[in-house]
């Protein structure tokens, strides 16, 4: 294990202070082309050198014909060129001095035995310069802290805490707007490819190591070095949780991913055994995978099981208890106290069974600060699980009832809610107990989205808010399990 | 069963011709007033005679101090009044010769012993004039065909295909929103509350008879009529699928459909097993059960298990891929035939294995229509399973490349998703296979959201996809099941 970020071989990959591009020109359609816009568009700041034999500037930039013309050894070298020529580029690389390329191209392993014997070339010649690469047949990283974003669709959102080390391409460069509209970001995201030089463990050694990354997510078709994986797994899971969406274990997975990156899977249960040892939390989804790093990167550690489902309507507290139930969790009865203290709160005809089922509100403006917080102080619960309908809707009703102006309900309404989002979000700091929402609305809207920006993990279903819930606490069982040994 | 929907207690429940609204004024923080917006807000067009003992007009309506003086015999009355007064008020309707009502009223059996009271005085008073009603504690129903919504929040979305009866208001109310979002709607959706006079199994009769309904989907916290449900639901399902989420099974759910409704539960197992003997697919959480609906609303039978994936990218294919293995799906090989008519559409890196992987698209124009075309002309498929970026994302791409001004792109881009859409929707004309969409992105994206609109089911996660193509493949192995017996 390495002892800090710098002596991973990927530092200067993922922190590069200068880049040199291959394969991007004028021609927008290429790939490369492509690629240098994300770059531009997401505002890095280092140098960018594109290098091309005819062009004197590409998109904007100084372009450099070749190796040689370029006025400093750059920290990275970027190649998305035509397979044939993927070889001598890197060989100019090395003789100019440059530690470390990520090769885009595709066409060598994956593509049959005469691609295997050009990357065997291709390993040949960074030995020789001692340099390190990730690929081919890789989309590269995402690095959203250094704004940084050479893959080919431009990144969404601010950077997050969910480092990824994927053996697909696709979930580095096409996620960034799934996790923006999920309340989460990359805090570093590698492409691993063909893993010729650098594998997915050196990957998830670098985000082990990386101060952004608060949860590390796999994507995993298949692992060559099963052993060092394990040990470094193992290092890591006492301090960062790690999640794993491994799809090579169904005939189909494995057939899929032998073809898309001629990666040897296993079966389920051999991979299910290696998760587990070393304390991984198995996802059997992408939906999974970034649900249970959304809790975990956001949630503080639960002391139990034990569950509040805080709701206004009878069928969603209904579902979210079976989910809860589904997925380990208890329900508490609430003790004496805590219903003494909700007694003002709530009307005649709600329900202080738990579900708490206010049925509706009295006062809507308590629905998200004074219950939950009765709610949060009950010693017989470790956890908050709450129902988001739409407060706008209560609240349009309550403003047109204290006769605010039509013309003035969407600005109060926009203010009431920001209230809210803080008094709510405010509790999560009062109280050491994870607090997770549900909602069958979209997650853009206000109070949902403001709450989701703050680190408060919501979902679409109370089943994934449970199973969420649920990975959590495995987690946290398996580390303890993992540390002792 | 009925005969005809005529013949059901619910029809003029669900198609009033004019209604007699009791609890609806001008303070709009009343539930009735609330209630009565929303059926305003859609445009009902028939008769609706509010009841208020002092105002002379609720909500721009002539409104009537009593039943005596309302100017005919409306065909439905939808009571939302203070428990204490709803029985007398019942009585009124029934000496004016009211025969439906809807009691929107709490306080009944859900209360406890003194409601079990009333509610036995609120039954003999309805059998007393004859008079057929929903609830009480229930949030009536909504039949958007009619434009008729009397929930407490305002429709969006066309009407659609999906017949739901619910033992919670919550989802008859709240999910106008989640189903539009998701390519669906409401053909009507009945609360049955407390099932004092009207119960589940008379909704699920009504929907098998209903013309609009194309699946029925039951929310479901205990059965009461058991022996008259399995004999329903056995009826229908040869020609109507049903879906039905079950809460009861957990000891966490179970409890809190006590709370809720006071329905008697029981074991999952017990469920499961009358759920098979009906042919009703079960769903496990709510967003299941609406997935299930769509497949089951959209889909052509298919003729076995076997479907091809089309992608893009590796990972969302090699995810796909895994998923359907779990759903017991199986991806077959392509035939030399398909192989030899792809050859001129995709790429040297595609791979044809299945999934078949075009990695890039030689044209994207060709991506929505010549390759699933191809595809779906395989004999040794049976479905057709398409991954979705985002086309605006290569269309702009393209455009910028053909050098279409910036200002004109949006527009142009706009018609040519339009034009993908109309050519990709075509297929499912053509062929009778099912076609199944997934996407990472939003379902809110243009071509993704003008397909739901289309009935195209498109999905938020290729698992979601799978699933819900193996809830057909069930419903139709059950439907031959029941039907041989």
């Amino acid at each position: 294990m390495i002892r800090s970020i710098h002596e991973s071989p990927l530092y200067r990959i993922v922190n590069p202070r200068s880049i040199a591009f291959f394969g991007a020109s004028n021609n927008f359609s290429r790939m490369g082309s492509i690629m240098l816009s994300s770059v531009q568009a997401l505002g890095y700041e280092g140098a960018i050198y594109p290098v091309h034999q005819t062009e004197q500037e590409v998109r904007g930039l100084r372009a450099y014909p070749d190796v040689p013309s370029l006025p400093e050894v750059p920290d990275l070298a970027i190649i998305v060129l035509p397979t044939e020529v993927v070889c001598d580029t890197l060989e100019a690389c090395g003789r100019k001095g440059v530690k470390q390329a990520i090769v885009v191209s595709g066409g060598f392993r994956e593509a049959g035995p005469e691609g295997a014997r050009l990357q065997k070339d291709l390993e040949a010649i960074a030995d020789r310069y001692g340099i390190r690469f990730l690929g081919p047949n890789c989309l590269g990283v995402a690095n959203p802290h250094l704004k940084l974003n050479p893959t080919p669709i431009t990144a969404e959102g601010p950077p997050g805490f969910v480092g990824l080390a994927s053996q697909s391409g696709s979930f580095i460069t096409q996620m960034f707007n799934y996790l923006h509209r999920h309340g989460m970001g990359f805090s570093a995201a590698l492409s691993v490819g063909n893993e010729a030089n650098i594998d997915i463990v050196d990957c998830m050694e670098y985000l082990g190591a990386c101060p952004n990354t608060r949860v590390i997510a796999l994507y995993v078709e298949g692992i060559a070095r099963g052993e060092k994986f394990i040990e470094t797994a193992r290092a890591i899971t006492p301090h960062k949780p790690i999640v794993a969406l491994y799809v090579g274990g169904s005939e189909a997975g494995r057939r899929a991913g032998f073809s898309h990156t001629g990666s040897m899977s296993g079966p389920n249960e051999i991979y299910d055994g290696v998760f587990k040892q070393c304390g991984i939390i198995r996802a059997h989804t992408l939906s999974e995978l970034f649900d249970y790093s959304l809790a975990l990167g956001t949630l503080p550690r639960p002391r139990g099981n034990r569950v509040i489902i805080q709701t206004h309507s009878g069928g969603p507290g209904a579902t979210a208890a079976d989910s809860c139930g589904r997925a380990g969790l208890t329900l508490p009865s609430l003790s004496a106290q805590t219903l003494e203290k909700l007694k003002p709160l709530i009307p005649q005809t709600a329900s202080t069974a738990n579900p708490v089922d206010m049925t509706f509100s009295k006062n809507p403006m308590d629905d998200f600060y004074k219950i939950p917080d009765v709610l949060l102080q009950e010693e017989n619960a470790d956890m908050l699980m709450v129902y988001f309908l739409s407060p706008g809707i209560f609240i349009d009703r309550v403003m047109r009832d204290l006769g605010v102006p039509a013309e003035s309900i969407a600005a109060e309404g926009e203010k009431l809610i920001k209230q809210q989002t803080d008094a709510f979000f405010s509790l999560t700091r009062t109280y050491d107990k994870p607090i997770v929402g549900f909602t069958y609305r979209s997650l853009q809207e206000q109070m949902v989205r403001n709450l989701l920006e703050l680190g408060v993990p919501i979902y679409q279903d109370p089943d994934r808010a449970a199973r969420s819930i649920a990975a959590v606490i495995a987690y946290y069982k398996m580390r303890d399990h993992v540390s002792a040994k």
